[in-house]
């Protein structure tokens, strides 16, 4: 069988487990380490797919839950598949579902089959399981599947993980049964274990016996302290194979991309630019902008000096923030490319200082910013 | 004196008062007739300048009342101007607030000396006189500014008309006085008289005293019905100056255009596309479609297949629908922008169409789209 999904290293830091490479897809290649925007319900947020482009991004994620519920993946694949329907030619990864049933649904019932849920749409009764889960992502036509997992919220307890986390493999398994497209839709599996790291090695002992297109970290980013999230990547990334893509789920901020680089990971997504550009939040060089603050209401000068989009050339604070005030569209699509651009050319230079053995800076650059007040990102990979 | 704006007539109709033509301004040239995208705020709503450009919108509508309430003119001024503030290098055109303060704001006092009222956004005390919109428009920079008028409401009285009217007049002296900058801002007079032929020839032989760089017809759009407007429209444009630019205020619908050309009229302001576009009604070749009916859900064809826009080109119902349903941001663009086509195309084809000497089936093609079921505008000048 051909993979549909290859990995290529092409250069590593000397310093530390950075390394740069090339994910083959179905639909184009995908240079790492990679952000990915999110696209929940078929769109990123307030942009175009040919944007999305533009910033550099190769990879968009897919939220499989609010697909499913809205317009549905049967739908989607009679309209000749999830690339076609949005206009995004390139490479799309989708979730399970599993996450986002756990931290979106209500009413839930969690049995050996699967998730009974309530619709946070319209109130309306679902049920997902390994199967569909792999059968829904199949049908949108996406280029890599993830597992459906159980995902334990942030204070569980050690044995609601452990428990978590076996069944998490009786459903890996499930997955892997239940593909009919393999040479075309890649899987990869989810390591879990919550912040016990010794948990977090047996499954992904577990997972690695499979063999699967790639392998993520699961249950990070769910309202975990930081240096968890942090202790935990660095200490799977490693026991995750060389050949293969590793993905962090839902990380993060800058500093966590930076840290989770440095340990080896491949590829990111997180609704944090979206999301925070649609709040007003903006990434700059020194840290976060607030657009609305009152020190911008005259400002003429672009939200970061030192960054080259075309916002940035473009338009001042003061008419961003103005836009931002009386909440206009236009605003929230100026910031949330603002927003998408610095994570892509925070990702471009990652992968150039990796490659000419610098990335080690980025590692004190992290650390330092660390230092200061950025809360902890908790349940941030559905964007709403 | 040089005046910023001039109007050269560069074809005409031969069985109807159509006429093809060029605005020169400070920004540009501006062929008519004319639609102008209303950007009510500093922003047309969704879109980028870029994309308005593209479009083939060689002119955009600023509201005055927005812009004095929110961000406030000085600090645009300040700034450089709205051109630099919204990032729009071409020509602006800005209403006088009058229109709005009247139809937006409360608790209004209105005295010779001007309006005293209410802010719709916190409530604060504001004065609009004749003095203050020419000041304003000139801070912003505006190309074209409007005269400060008193527009009566849909069925007021003939007297309350008349005694609006004459204000009107006195108001618009007022206006001429305070010119500042008259090199680099044109001042166009409106001609109000409500429904009433009689007193808006004598409000037009009044206008036309003073020498001023366009005349637009106003008092239209209010909630009259489509007859009356189409009755006033017919009766004033043919006495307008031929030398200078005629301005049709807030209209309108596809076929009210038509048949405004067809009496001679050459630009045009409506909200009608873009906040058309915001409910989810989307203009195509044969009327108007409603993207969210339930018939459109698994539609795979674009939304007027005689359209060339990039959106026609790139969507398809089915998308462009579960985007309205799911209210995302980027359904709002798709669809703003494709009817903003829709109209910029109208215009396209109507001033083909003076040119060729086939305008007159357009008036035909106006009646009976008007047979069909379109209501009357009303209250569509600002776009919120």
């Amino acid at each position: 069988m051909t993979r549909p999904v290859r990995f290529v290293e092409l250069a590593r830091d000397s310093e530390t487990r950075a390394r740069a490479g090339r994910i083959y897809t179905p639909h184009g290649t995908v240079e790492t380490p990679a952000f990915m925007p999110v696209g929940t319900g078929g769109s990123v947020k307030s942009m175009l797919p040919e944007e999305v482009a533009e910033l550099g991004a190769e990879v968009v994620l897919g939220n499989t839950l609010h697909l499913f519920l809205r317009p549905g993946h049967a739908l989607i694949e009679r309209l000749g598949g999830l690339h076609r329907f949005m206009n995004w030619p390139r490479t799309l990864l989708t979730d399970s579902g599993g996450y986002q049933v756990f931290s979106l649904a209500e009413k839930r019932q969690i049995s050996e089959e699967g998730v009974e849920f309530q619709s946070p749409y319209d109130g309306s009764r679902h049920f997902l399981s390994p199967e569909l889960a792999v059968s829904i992502q199949e049908a949108l036509g996406s280029d890599i599947a993830m597992a459906f997992d159980e995902c334990p919220p942030a204070g569980a307890s050690r044995s609601d993980h452990a428990r978590a986390m076996h069944r998490t493999t009786r459903w890996l398994d499930r997955c892997i049964e239940a593909r009919r497209r393999p040479e075309r839709t890649s899987l990869f599996g989810i390591v879990q274990g919550g912040p016990f790291l010794d948990l977090r090695s047996d499954h992904a002992r577990a997972v690695l016996e499979r063999d699967l297109d790639g392998y993520a970290i699961g249950g990070v980013a769910v309202g975990e302290e930081k240096h968890e999230m942090v202790a935990v990547v660095e200490h799977v990334a490693p026991a995750l194979p060389e050949d293969k893509p590793r993905y962090l789920m839902g990380v993060g901020h800058p500093e966590d991309l930076a840290l989770a680089v440095a340990a080896g990971v491949d590829m990111f997504d997180c609704v944090v630019p979206t999301r925070n550009a649609r709040n007003g939040r903006v990434f700059v060089e020194d840290g976060v902008l607030v657009i609305k603050h009152a020190r911008y209401r005259e400002d003429p000068s672009p939200l970061d000096p030192s960054c080259a989009c075309p916002v940035c050339r473009r338009y001042s604070r003061a008419y961003l923030r103005h836009l931002f005030v009386t909440n206009e569209i236009t605003g929230h699509r100026l910031l949330t490319y603002h927003n998408l651009w610095y994570f892509q050319a925070l990702m471009r230079a990652f992968r150039h200082e990796i490659r000419s053995g610098t990335f080690g800076r980025r590692v004190d650059w992290a650390q330092a910013r660390l230092g200061g007040s950025l809360s902890s990102p908790s349940d941030e990979s559905a964007d709403s």
